[in-house]
């Protein structure tokens, strides 16, 4: 079950040429090795235990939010039953958890991005079954806090883990995961904006479940924020639940013409120069990791 | 969520002074140190983390096996739903870690524990599917090493970190490490015995849940072994399978007639008394935590 979360195996246990997903966290924990001239291999156990953070992160996210569909397949827990794949998330985060238990200056980063990562992911639950407008309605302020930790808190640990791993100074690890947090928000912002306007056949992930489930995403935040004629419309068309495919393609488009999309770009960039800027300071000579970093932005997947 | 999850409040979030658990972890984590010579507060962290870590192991535990009772009241999934329950015992192993993070001396017994408590996890919801008798049949040393993994695992991680804690030497938290998990196999075994015969009204478990859904606890193991009248005749009652009351009742009754009740109890005693005789050779003057330890299989809840 492990291997097929992680892409190495179809359901039935036979090798599986497929997508393992696009390794951005252990390349970061690599390449900020390198950055402070270490080698790759000495940040190997934090490039391996942050790629099983994540796989552990996916393998119980999709049982929260019910995902049927992950990288072009069946998610974990429909291929093998929701206790199974409960239990080989553990085993994941179990593993995870051992390739630092003895390294105490990265762990604190894995630990510090576990407890992130579960805050995040518990935020962005109860955001659910918040109103989109009113007095309760979910903050931009809010969105970012949320971001930050259930996205940054693992960039970070990979980006200060490797840095520690790599011999780094312990003020450059942690300025490190002050950046990993800023990517973080600029990571999960792009994520939004690919379940509204990017192709399933390229993501993987059903289009708009995000909208079907009344997820707080950063566009339509955005966008209500706007407070236009659209924006108006759109507050209407969300408050009286999007279910039907006409209305939920009516609702994307409305985010659209309400500047969602353009706010939302603007600000993954500004969160992306942010951490560029920041991560230009710490480590100037990181050419790899920075394109690596400005890379998070523009994907299609 | 995790308030529950700890016995403090009840499901709406008010104080309830209700059954915590024995606390039987963190008692052994404190007692540790103490033995070794050092203070009760040294050995909190890994007092709290073993805590932490068994409330997470029962969170998940009860969602894989729809256990919907539990210490008297519902499970934590049967009171907010499964995602809820399951993030929140994601958020107690965080925690877990994050107590130990910066103590690699005794994390790498809790991460040991963790990957042993996920392996045995494993085991056990695997034997639930093979067959009670034939090849392919659970044998009396598989249950052994999964009661060690399941249960023994966090034993041995509370007494080896509460001994390095405490200023004990590596090689005394090695050796209680295997303590702890012998601890654990008659531990399990005395949990086997409450479940077919113990008072639901103290334990606050559902009785005979464990024979109505196949799992191969050792009484019934060491009682199909004995290949009696009694033996056989319950092999063919579980084979075809036991779901309604009377069935269940008599299958008990043929385990104990088939003289799995002695068995099990034989086997518990001789694991407590190979865990404190070692005790007595780690740590000759450590009395508490011997009653203690005598007294995990004197249980009734």
């Amino acid at each position: 079950m492990a291997a097929f979360a992680l892409g190495w195996s179809d359901a039935d246990g036979r090798p599986h040429p497929g997508d393992g997903g696009k390794g951005v966290r252990p390349a970061i924990a690599l390449l900020s090795a390198e950055a402070v001239g270490g080698t790759a291999e000495s940040a190997l156990p934090a490039a391996v235990a942050v790629e099983l953070v994540h796989a552990f992160s996916l393998a119980h996210d999709d049982i929260i939010d019910h995902d049927e569909r992950r990288r072009h397949r069946e998610a974990l827990w429909k291929a093998y039953g929701v206790g199974p794949a409960l239990l080989t998330g553990d085993a994941l985060l179990a593993l995870a958890v051992q390739q630092l238990a003895v390294a105490p200056e990265a762990m604190k980063y894995l630990s510090a991005a576990l407890v992130e990562l579960v805050h995040g992911q518990s935020a962005d639950m109860a955001f659910e079954n918040r109103p989109w407008r009113g007095p309760s309605e979910v903050t931009i302020g809010e969105y970012i806090e949320m971001a930050a930790g259930k996205t940054g808190g693992l960039l970070g640990a990979a980006a200060a883990a490797g840095v520690a791993l790599g011999g780094g100074a312990p003020e450059l690890a942690d300025r490190m995961w002050a950046v990993g947090r800023d990517l973080g928000v600029a990571f999960q912002i792009a994520d939004d904006m690919l379940g509204i306007w990017g192709d399933p056949r390229v993501t993987g992930k059903p289009v708009h479940s995000d909208l079907r489930r009344d997820k707080k995403t950063l566009p339509v935040l955005a966008a209500l924020a706007a407070d236009s004629p659209a924006a108006r419309e759109l507050s209407a068309v969300l408050s009286a639940g999007v279910t039907d495919e006409e209305s939920v393609r009516h609702a994307a488009r409305l985010v659209e013409e309400a500047g969602g999309r353009t706010a939302a770009r603007a600000m993954a960039d500004r969160y992306v120069s942010a951490a560029l800027q920041a991560l230009d300071e710490c480590l100037p000579d990181a050419a790899d990791l920075r394109v690596l970093c400005a890379s998070l932005v523009n994907r299609t997947r």
